[in-house]
């Protein structure tokens, strides 16, 4: 049986970095997405996403190694999260703020020994615009430059 | 054998809408994408694409119902790329600014007569951001706030 490997994030404007992820982790198993909701996001950050949640959803679902995807949990409580979905492999992104090791000794503590957490080393920069922050960026920069003229 | 779908767009900021146009060619056939080059984005509306072209073909490449997808010809010579490609059906999104009868009878004294165009009509706006204009322009609604702040 294929391995079950989640991987979560707000992916808030898609770019290849993503998908990069979402293909990495298919190397491993059947990926399964956890999409930030906006309040937990804007929690987290300070800063709710630009695009609705579900329209992110929708987006992530579309994509050609997502084997599922669904909002994350209302109460965000991540390590609930894990124990629904009981992934063999939790695939960190190479910019994601969680720590590996912390994650995985809360794991432990909740009985989830038999969940690995691993980082995807490698950040994909082959493209300019490599991030949802480098993409609203240039949005921004070009709405300046109008401005000017 | 399948019918050959071609569809073609900027896909600057992907979207839903984007998403629904490509599952609605999938039910005719196998869909063939032709993403425009930043050149020719910007020759035909003024302004260059937000994100580069390479970067939107990566991410279009990865949708689930897309079999192919490469850039367009660097003349923009539209009727040669579809010559190129040979496809059964050219699918218009409901807000492309070709007209079904002006492109068909461009094919037809190109002698492209087994060609057929049509145009999808339902837009799909069941989320609030269903454009890549609409997602610019939050973005830069959200700037212009924080620098009310």
């Amino acid at each position: 049986m294929k391995k079950k490997i989640l991987i979560a994030g707000t992916f808030d404007i898609l770019h290849p970095g993503h998908i990069f992820l979402i293909n990495e982790a298919a190397k491993l198993g059947d990926v399964h997405v956890i999409v930030a909701t906006d309040k937990n996001r804007e929690t987290y950050s300070g800063e709710a996403p630009i695009v609705p949640e579900e329209q992110r959803l929708e987006v992530i679902k579309s994509l050609k190694n997502v084997k599922t995807a669904k909002l994350g949990r209302h109460d965000n409580d991540t390590l609930k999260t894990v124990e629904e979905l009981n992934p063999d492999i939790i695939l960190l992104g190479p910019d994601q703020k969680f720590s590996v090791d912390r994650l995985q000794n809360a794991l432990r503590m909740k009985g989830l020994t038999h969940v690995e957490v691993r980082r995807l080393e490698k950040y994909y920069d082959k493209f300019k615009l490599h991030s949802s922050s480098f993409i609203k960026k240039k949005i921004i920069e070009k709405y300046k430059e109008k401005q000017l003229l």
